[in-house]
């Protein structure tokens, strides 16, 4: 995110500015759009929030649907979204399937030689640094679900092992130190849900397990869609400002 | 919108519920989708609201992007949303152009032969009842600027006052028995405003020769986008609110 940053659009909304930038990645070796909202006034030590969007989505889903930038102009906090995947690297069947490849949100560095250059952990972890953690409805043990089995199989190898170092259920039982808690928000009428593809029961039994500090929220008759993330944002953007500022 | 309703989609959001129906027009013809939030626990009469969308826009973009459902659970109120023009009637040229034909909000009823099907005006006022005015951004002055006098001689023909009976700035001169305030929120840095497509000032000038109740906002930094709607609908929906409810 060093010289070349182009900005693509500039769009005021609650005093702040919805801002979309394109760079080149030296990372992923292609050029990369994001979003940022950057709150009214903002102070040198502005709090900045990160939004990893999911299957389907690029950097423009959550700044165009979610109302987010409500909160986030009240709390003083910059959100910044990145894209989900490479593009344009044209690895052949790239773009072949919704749950797969272009577009859909893995953050991991792929092993599998077909995929090495797909390196979107260390993307967001060492081009854009790391924040305390919420989520809606998250993929919560995709070892154990269909999508993620699909993933890890493709871009990491048969190898189970290597597969936990991207969950976060394997993850929060190895390593153990979180200190703040996690939010949740899960709608129990996410078709996803019922097709066994998110497993947040999983994820709280590992938390359990470890002692580690996660509020679950079941939310009834919520399904997958901006509409219920726009819904519970505000309480997620309230969450992180209360663990950022106190930091 | 009496006997087939088909229901296209169903999406719970702050306690309520984003709806999307598909029915067939009689007044035009065709089949039309029109979305709808319902607030949460709707009292026996409950006040409604209509939203119509302008160019390029159909019955998605309010529910999709402008957050209004927060204050519009808050209040009570049912939204309601009606695409912006026929579609699939399949009249020449019909698509040809952003500013004109589908998707092209102008909600007259054409009387250009070529276009007489085109009875958007009737689709909405007696499709569905009308109700106290707001607005973001309008034509206000349609038949001085060239967004509206393209329109407006393809659909209604050449005689000027013919055009001035869907024309706000025409209107209100005519026929002030309006008793409620009008809102208006216009950003100043919309570039539409800047090309003379927009023409407020000329509405605010009729409004004050008769006497008319306006309150026009000048928004400085907003653009012609959803987020300046986002920023200020809860605005819009309180202002409802207050007349719909006292009536």
């Amino acid at each position: 995110m060093s010289a070349a940053l182009e900005q693509l659009s500039s769009s005021k909304m609650f005093d702040g500015f919805n801002l979309r930038f394109r760079h080149q990645s030296a990372t992923l070796g292609c050029a990369m759009t994001f979003s940022i909202y950057m709150p009214p006034s903002p102070a040198s030590n502005i709090p900045v929030l990160y939004w990893l969007s999911g299957l389907t989505c690029n950097d423009e889903n959550f700044i165009m649907k979610s109302g987010a930038q409500r909160a986030a102009a009240a709390h003083g906090i910059a959100l910044v979204v990145p894209d989900t995947s490479p593009r344009g690297l044209n690895i052949e069947g790239e773009s072949d399937s919704y749950d797969f490849g272009v577009g859909a949100g893995f953050y991991l560095n792929a092993t599998n030689e077909k995929w090495k250059i797909w390196r979107m952990y260390d993307y967001v972890v060492k081009e854009l640094p790391k924040v305390s953690v919420s989520a809606f409805a998250p993929i919560a043990n995709p070892i154990n679900c269909p999508w993620g089995q699909k993933a890890f199989s493709n871009y990491l190898g048969s190898t189970k092992s290597d597969w936990e170092e991207y969950d976060a259920t394997c993850l929060i039982k190895k390593n153990n130190n979180v200190s703040t808690p996690i939010l949740i928000d899960q709608g129990d009428a996410d078709k996803f849900l019922a097709e066994q593809q998110l497993l947040p029961r999983n994820f709280e039994e590992a938390c359990k397990a470890v002692g580690a500090p996660l509020i679950l929220r079941m939310q009834p008759g919520y399904d997958h869609s901006y509409y219920f993330i726009a819904t519970f944002v505000d309480d997620h953007i309230a969450h992180h400002a209360q663990f950022l500022k106190s930091a």
